[in-house]
């Protein structure tokens, strides 16, 4: 079976580089100061032991984020940036991640290292018996695990080159086994590049045993690493089984998960169920945080682990398998003791390897990015370019601790920066970004479908809701949606049921308006054409109109559409009620762009000042919009009787805009609490009128402090099925309403 | 109160001609040959005896077609128009409505003659009790009492105008007596012009007690009136009131609604309600049936009857109300027994009573169709073209009986001529249409919310159901059509639940997808942008493609869309399955444009005599579109060696198109009783996977003798939201399913 001439093979390469992928990233919660937390688990996560994003590893402190199996490389950073997010998020402001593999200072009592309070007892049985084996100092390490998996259709197309294999599942067994052992063979090599534990912290070891810096106490006998007498052959699936079997029977491992290898193979949920199923995919357990990236692993490192996985299928192994596993061990040992500025004693096997693996890229036209060889090439010319080389070189200037506080600092606060998005996801809609955050939370398992059209699959347990913009579900029905975006159909059913709406006459003539001037002659009422399109076409009168502007109107309204609305014009304050099954969550005021001015400084300034709050931004990737400063503004100012350069008087209140949207810079003010209860019922009511259970419905209040049942008090203008969220979540003003929770709790009630 | 002068008040302009109309509309089922029919109510229709539109009088062979209430004359013979449709399409092909008033010839034996089959007793012993008092013949006479209501803004707005009456609701009902008097008064002018029963067939009357032919029987004493010492006053509600209830009381009315006055008072369900709630509207019954129109009158006799009873409400009354009636009463009964073709005795009162309403409606500024006058002057002038006149004057051509036989046929024809459409809604889509009249024919209540939008209110009782697109309903949630509307995500959930779609990849950057030409090389596969628009882009490969061939497309493609996909192309046929509740209502083959050889006749000859199929039309009015011989038909005849006046052979298949649209004049076979059930749970299950209710999924099979469950026997290619519903009913072969009445089943289940 000659792999090297089957990669190359023409039928193999559309799926050379497909592939899956998952990661499993640990680190320590540590408090502002970088002194590991007292605190527990967050609450909301720690419902479940088996979260899929966020779990603890062995200790209270140590928190595990798994990423979902992962198509691209893409993908799976989106995910692991978009969990460490929701990570911070929910620790709360208090709390930061470390963002080293080796632990900050532990407690001078080792039972002082809080064992994870799972839920399942069996899990802290294990927990408590690794800290006898081991002792917990040792089990503080973090990392991160690297899950991969060979596309199906490539070992499928591999396995249609061979004819020595008959059984496929075999065959891929034999595939992963290759690769394994080569992998244990040539490890050393990532430890070089990337082994980025240097240094320990007080407390970490019982004695001073380690007095130098090394570059990776993790990848070495003094971190995680087995009892000398488990040993485990690679020779085959079989061997690798029985072997791994007798060292739990023997009572040489707790349990088969403690086998501490640099690569585990992975199959079923127990090592004996890989006899059944074969090997499904191999997990890299020997590469630590990288510091320098606020995830803990570059996009470079992971694209140079799945070429190099690649280029360890290809390169031929050893003849003697276990001597050439036994082999990588002790290489690895040697270079992970290494000082982190020395060249390694391997330099000029690295040098070959770098060779050998950029010919194969070229052969097998690869794609690579530009800079990976060279990265290589100039970290192994000069150790201090390596992650070791660099953590240890940094932390001389200070010292490692406070180093890593600061980086760990610096992720915190980006994280906290723009608490709206999602990094990762930041190019889908913000109330989407919001809902993903939420149902990561929440432990809610998100597949995004398309991400163009933010349509997601979300699963709780087995149960499956898909759910698009944020808040189109199961729930409405779809004739409610459609009552809800035909503005006509909406203003009948909720006249019908008896809601107040504008009154209004719908023409298709223009003499049949023009007849019918004197029933507004008097009123307060608009004009416009049944479509609206950008407000063309629409005039207001707010006192009545004369026979000349009425018929001027009409004949606007009739050039954008055949049927034109006159309609009652209501005065009064317009509100955003969110309704939620039944319930008012949120209510939001929205006022035009404005600045209230200090007696001293010009519009301009002014406008600016008010532009630099991070809620501000641009084309809807924030919950609010910079105000401009065009023509519209500019002509609105006039009006007013201000220029751009005028000094508002101290209070006041200068609006740069007639129309409230918060897309053209308006402020959004929460008034939730300010709204008596029957408006909230008038709102609720009318949704369910609607036959709606998500919607966003306009009232026009001219005076909150009068009933809702009194004649005219309230006119609802329309009712939207898609409505915004976000900007309930992060208004400008008063307290934000995380409807996108509700969302989740009312599609997944079971969470609760 | 000068009421003359408060109607040509500024305020009272807009609302003058706002009111509201209904009809109902008797009329006797006949066989084809003119013969009263001897089957009974249509089963469907009759198992309701309070049919909204269709219901019984009299006898069981006298169709009662009622309107609901219009706020336009518009609306309302768009809805009497609908109704006959439905009712001729109800009554099946060997029956029709007789056009006049006066019943055809009726059996020897008045007990013959049979009363209607109510499911209500107290119905049947009513018309027991009529007959008694009438005898049967009378009963069978037809008509139509026209409703018409005031807007209320315009009796609000006169109201306004006075300060005589303090109670608005004593206004409204003087409002309303006034013109019922007026009415009373000059009803001999309605007569005149629409008296339209001048002879009696065989059977109607005992005796030959009338020799010579009348205006209007039916208006005279002859046809439809009370015993002569059955009074009632119309001076005053009260009076009103209390003489009806004293007639009942006495026993010389059975009920109250036997009162056959001219004019009846409505208010609530009673007579005794009116003192309750004031008069509401008013229920004119001197309308003969119009034999020269399909519903039985015209637009301009309605219009007339509105601005008649406006002038009777200007019109100045006589003083003793009671003697003014009584006076009217004489003069009608003088006008109903002229003969037809003289000149009445009251032209110059009639003369008078134009030139007034002439001067009212040009002062007033009313609207009025520029015949409406002419037609009565011309009609004055020469009694000839009057109703009574002219059909008179035509059944002396042959004779009544004939004359009214041959209308009927006309009206029959024209209904049938194009059974998917529906008289006065012929601009909404067919599935609309068909749906509305199945509504009608089930007695569901419909309202037209948005006519543009195929919006529709439905109620049955008191349950309301909103329909939009004949299937837009709500059975089906937001997200399920939302998941049908968006390829990618149908295609990803189909996928994830076991079901064959094709396999693809989608590629977002070119290179990507030019690496993975070995993928597909070899293989059918289809090149699109992801969104596709119009077939843009689009390339087929049906036995793979050179790698120059694949780069081409790839390129053309991205050149439509920033992400294309490459899918497997699926061989077969592909079959349209119309699913709704879990169950295969139809499903449907579509061949593209063709025409089938004789050896004798040119392909030109061929597509014209098959566009002669009144199925075939343009622009979706009928359910198959006509055959183009356009740019596109000539090319592909081109590519078969043909040209449009070349002569194919005997059997041959001559396609003129290569898509099989029905759009462009593809071919609509029903083939649901060839496919097999396990294809059948297929598109059932796949429909239930989307989460969707009513879905037109279209699945591509190879060989429809192959079980559904070989490899690779069929895959699906989209599912519908809103499928075409029309095609299954009106398919070019094979049998029509009527879905519409499904979906109405569906979302009214106790209609059943």
């Amino acid at each position: 079976m000659d792999l090297k001439k089957m990669l190359a093979d023409a039928h193999v390469k559309p799926y050379l580089l497909k592939a899956r992928f998952g990661i499993e990233k640990e680190g320590q919660r540590v408090d502002l100061a970088g002194n590991l937390a007292e605190t527990d688990h967050p609450e909301c996560i720690a419902k479940r032991d088996e979260h899929p994003y966020i779990q603890r590893d062995f200790a209270e402190t140590q928190m595990e984020l798994i990423t979902p199996i992962c198509e691209t490389l893409e993908d799976l950073f989106n995910y692991l940036s978009a969990i460490h997010d929701v990570a911070h998020l929910t620790m709360g402001k208090q709390e930061m991640l470390w963002p080293l593999s080796m632990p900050p200072q532990l407690p001078k009592k080792e039972e002082d290292i809080k064992i994870a309070k799972l839920k399942n007892f069996q899990s802290v049985l294990y927990r408590r018996s690794l800290s006898k084996s081991y002792g917990r100092r040792i089990q503080m390490i973090s990392g991160i695990h690297f899950n991969f998996e060979f596309a199906e259709e490539l070992i499928q197309t591999l396995f249609n080159l061979q004819s020595e294999f008959k059984n496929y599942r075999q065959f891929k067994t034999e595939i992963y086994l290759k690769v394994t052992r080569n992998y244990l063979h040539y490890q050393w090599f990532v430890t070089y590049f990337y082994g980025a534990s240097p240094l320990s912290e007080k407390n970490f070891f019982d004695n001073d045993c380690l007095t130098k810096p090394v570059r990776s106490i993790r990848n070495s006998k003094y971190g995680y690493s087995n009892h000398d007498d488990v040993h485990v052959s690679y020779s085959s699936i079989e061997k690798y089984i029985t072997d791994l079997t007798q060292m739990v029977e023997k009572g040489l491992l707790i349990e088969e998960k403690e086998f501490y290898s640099s690569v585990r193979l992975r199959g079923g949920r127990q090592v004996a169920d890989l006899a059944d199923h074969g090997v499904r995919y191999m997990e890299l357990r020997n590469i630590d945080l990288n510091p320098f990236e606020t995830i803990g692993i570059s996009y470079e490192q992971a694209e140079f682990l799945h070429l190099f996985l690649l280029y360890m299928l290809w390169k031929d192994e050893g003849n003697h398998c276990d001597e050439w596993v036994k082999e990588g061990d002790a290489l690895n040992e040697a270079v992970a003791l290494e000082h982190p500025l020395s060249h390694t004693q391997l330099e000029q096997d690295a040098n070959a390897i770098i060779k050998e693996m950029e010919q194969l890229a070229e052969a097998l036209n690869l794609p690579v990015s530009d800079t990976l060889f060279a990265n290589l090439k100039e970290m192994l010319q000069d150790p201090s370019k390596t992650l070791a080389g660099k953590l240890y070189q940094k932390s001389e200037e200070s010292c490692q601790a406070d180093l890593a506080t600061s980086i760990a600092k610096e992720n915190y606060k980006s994280a906290w920066d723009k608490p709206y998005q999602l990094t990762g996801f930041t190019d889908m809609e913000l109330s989407t970004q919001i809902l993903m955050s939420d149902a990561i939370q929440q432990g809610i398992k998100i597949e995004i479908l398309d991400r163009q059209d933010q349509f997601l699959k979300l699963q709780f347990n087995d149960r499956i809701e898909y759910v698009k913009n944020g808040n189109m579900t199961s729930k409405d029905s779809y004739i409610a949606t459609l009552i809800m975006e035909n503005k006509t159909v909406t203003k009948k059913v909720l006249q019908q049921h008896g809601f107040r709406v504008p009154a209004g006459e719908e023409f298709n003539r223009i003499e049949q308006a023009l007849r019918s001037y004197d029933m507004f002659s008097t009123k307060a009422f608009v004009v416009k054409p049944k479509s609206t399109n950008y407000g063309l076409g629409i005039s207001i009168f707010k006192d009545g109109a004369s026979r000349e502007d009425y018929e001027e109107a009409i004949k606007i309204a009739f050039q954008e559409d055949s049927s034109v609305l006159v309609e009652e014009f209501l005065s009064g304050t317009e509100y955003r009620f969110f309704v939620l099954d039944d319930k008012v969550l949120a209510i939001l005021l929205r006022t035009p762009a404005n600045v209230e001015g200090d007696g001293k400084r010009t519009i301009e300034e002014l406008v600016a000042e008010k532009n630099r709050d991070p809620l501000r931004g641009r084309d809807h990737r924030t919950p609010l919009e910079v105000i401009q400063l065009g023509e519209i503004e500019k002509l609105m100012l006039k009006a007013q009787g201000h220029k751009i350069d005028s000094i508002p008087k101290n209070g006041e209140t200068v609006y740069l805009r007639e129309n409230s949207n918060v897309s053209t810079g308006g402020d959004s003010i929460d008034v939730t609490d300010q709204i008596s209860d029957d408006y909230k019922k008038i709102a609720v009511d009318a949704v369910a009128a609607l036959g709606a259970k998500i919607s966003g419905i306009d009232l026009i209040i001219e005076d909150i402090t009068v009933p809702a049942s009194d004649k005219g008090a309230y006119g609802i203008i329309e009712a939207n099925f898609n409505p915004s969220m976000y900007m309930h979540i992060y208004p400008y003003k008063g307290e934000g309403r995380r409807v996108t929770t509700d969302i989740l709790r009312y599609v997944f009630p079971e969470i609760n």
